[in-house]
């Protein structure tokens, strides 16, 4: 069977990567791996890949290639700049899958750098992935492609291979929309990330057992598939194995935030995520697992003078911890969402990919529809609920102080629904609860 | 001279309670002086003070009290609830000047105690001050003041002694305005305190040397009271002396940003300030200098990956810091004026208050005449600057990133400004620099 399929270059052999190509491996596809780390060549190897020594070796004469390293930088080197690169080394008419996470600014630049080095035959796919290691692994993905048909067409099977069949989402607006929609579901990505962190972060504080109060705020309206996929790390002491480093979910956001500056479009969650990522960093924990900045937020728990919260009961407790992701939640699908429209994807697309992916949270789920709704200008389904929301939350942040701790999103996203609030028409007293997402757009 | 004087109790002989009693003294005041920290007292009976062993001891039969203690617990207790308390020894119809920063809910509520602890004949000034521990020491403070005109007229000596002649304000309210006065002048401290950290922590990031670069923002457009006064401390090595402790700057954001909450008003700033603060708090800094908080942007410096930045020469790097510092001077005039019009302030009032005392800033002076102008629904007089001022932070925010530190203040003025800029009028290329307060108003 394995001599049916063409076979494929496979250049970043990371904790996502690794997966993939193992999986191409078990679906038959000859794989010849490269990663400048050779200990993984070896694993590789004994998972019954090749292996190459440059990104030239690994990707000679193939028609297929698929690229997965972690940065821009890296792809600019292993595909370009670096010695001995892949492009050069590539068969004519190739397919070359980048399913890095890199700004659309990048890929469209590669795009040309590609075209300009001589090689206008290669049919580039921006392709960024998300679902995490398992998934990986599993061929599961979700995928969001951009390309022009031709390289779809070509690429279609290996991006099947590598995907659930229900998740391979083919992105109009060719080289470059791959990305954007991968940016626009990172946004849920760096706030539900750091919103676990956050709110576990507060359960602390609040004296709540973490063991019990993860498994209730699995279960709650706080859900969100990063919430869910976190926590095991966040609950074991050293914050074990590590699935994803700090540094991964911070390369994400900035790619956010820069995007979002030269598109002169606010993004005060990524933003605020971003300066929590930052902090985190500072202290050390880079290469740690992401799951581990509940540090940043317990750090000073029991050091910092006499606290008294207010929240006497278990359940009260657990309350607070829930309207505080439920704030979080809402504004960061209103943020994604706004984005996406920002820059012109097809809202029904990023929707239906992000409550799939490891986007998903249940405030996205429930709300994610109404935002859409407001952004085109149509009204909402849900005449209510953001003022009893921001109530909620308000208690949250009021008690967070009193505990003197910090709480970056939460207090974020009270000044963010105090200002929506604070605009909407005077003749209402209710607010619909994905008006949220006005503060975003004009 | 000194006998023709009243005798005064003074409680609360910190930082700035020993200054003001000691000045107290110098001006022939008989003064007894309480504090919990036995040591200051021996000080101040050197200083020419008289010392007592108990609250109730300091005022017995006295018409005078000042009152300088940290917290509106501490208060609580020294007047009210703690053993020996004040009130009920002091004499009948005593001023008693509470100097405390303290939330206006407090200080109104203390008045309710006092009436109902069967002491209506005590006359309560609310009037918190501002100038810092030199200005403490030499009588000229900045005082704001809100009592009925009775007890205004039997304390005016006494805030007469304390304060500079020209920073006296007698502000219309009665008891609680003084502390909401403050309250509003603190936005400004707690904004302007932390971006002096901010600022400063950015410039190491970009290698500047840090005694040039300060000098150089002390002289620029930059400049802030806050900033002048931290900068020693800030560049000292490690930090002295204490002139002022996280914990104090941190306790009157905390005050801000719970009674914006109680009002439904959003601080986007202050709430940003305020994590700063707790972050710092949480590494076990609260007892440091503020200006020691240089350590939460710098502490990654160097240690945190490959960065570059862009900027290249000596000007182009302090122009960016400058930068930064107007954007979040801007903003954080905006958000103090905002927030005393919301709370029924007299802006003029204010606004001089703020520019004359602890306050001030370039940007305060020049644009809050225009902010106040809009926040009436009046055309400012400067027409532009905003969209100017975005893009050089964004030149400023952009430049961080690379260097991988954090930004909180910066990131969330950027943030601010599209908002502002997303929602202005289409047929506007330009917005007033003074349109930034439009995000906290209706």
């Amino acid at each position: 069977m394995a001599a049916t399929k063409a076979p494929v270059a496979f250049i970043g052999l990371g904790a996502m990567g690794f997966g993939m190509a193992t999986q191409l491996v078990k679906q038959g596809y000859p794989v010849t791996g490269f990663d400048v780390w050779p200990p993984t060549l070896d694993r590789f190897e004994k998972a019954g890949g090749g292996k190459a020594s440059t990104p030239a070796e690994a990707v000679r004469d193939k028609e297929y290639c698929v690229c997965m390293v972690a940065t821009a930088q890296q792809a600019q080197e292993v595909l370009l700049e670096g010695p001995n690169p892949a492009v050069p080394a590539l068969a004519k008419g190739a397919a070359l899958l980048l399913c890095s996470t890199v700004a659309c600014g990048y890929v469209q630049d590669l795009a040309q750098q590609i075209k300009d080095s001589g090689r206008p035959d290669i049919l580039l796919i921006d392709c960024p992935v998300s679902g995490g290691a398992i998934r990986a692994a599993d061929g599961t993905l979700s995928i969001m492609a951009g390309a022009p048909d031709e390289a779809i067409a070509k690429g279609r099977d290996l991006l099947q291979a590598l995907s659930d069949p229900e998740k391979l989402y083919i992105v109009k607006g060719g080289v470059g929309a791959g990305s954007n929609m991968k940016m626009c579901h990172q946004v849920l990505a760096a706030n539900q990330i750091l919103s676990a962190n956050e709110g576990m972060g507060f359960a602390a504080h609040l004296g709540l057992d973490l063991n019990e109060t993860g498994k209730a705020l699995v279960a709650s309206e706080g859900w969100s598939w990063m919430l869910e996929n976190r926590l095991p790390r966040i609950l074991y002491p050293e914050f074990k194995p590590v699935a994803s480093a700090v540094t991964i979910i911070l390369k994400d956001t900035s790619i956010i935030t820069s995007e979002a500056r030269r598109y002169g479009f606010p993004t005060p969650m990524s933003s605020t995520a971003e300066q929590g990522y930052f902090t985190g960093l500072g202290k050390g924990y880079g290469a740690d697992d992401d799951g581990s900045l509940i540090r940043v937020y317990t750090e000073g728990k029991g050091k910092v003078g006499p606290v008294k919260g207010q929240a006497e009961t278990q359940d009260t407790k657990v309350k607070l911890v829930v309207d505080l992701l439920k704030g979080i939640h809402v504004c960061a699908a209103a943020e994604a969402l706004a984005f996406a429209h920002k820059v012109g994807l097809d809202l029904e697309q990023v929707f239906e990919l992000c409550i799939n992916a490891a986007g998903g949270s249940t405030m996205l789920k429930a709300f994610g529809g109404d935002m859409i709704k407001i952004l085109r200008g149509e009204e909402p389904t849900v005449a209510e609920g953001l003022v009893a929301l921001t109530q909620d939350l308000h208690k949250a942040v009021d008690e967070a102080q009193r505990l003197k701790m910090p709480i970056f999103l939460g207090a974020q996203v009270l000044n963010i629904l105090r200002i929506v609030l604070q605009h909407k028409p005077k003749d209402r007293s209710e607010a619909p609860m994905a008006s949220a997402v006005k503060i975003w757009v004009a």
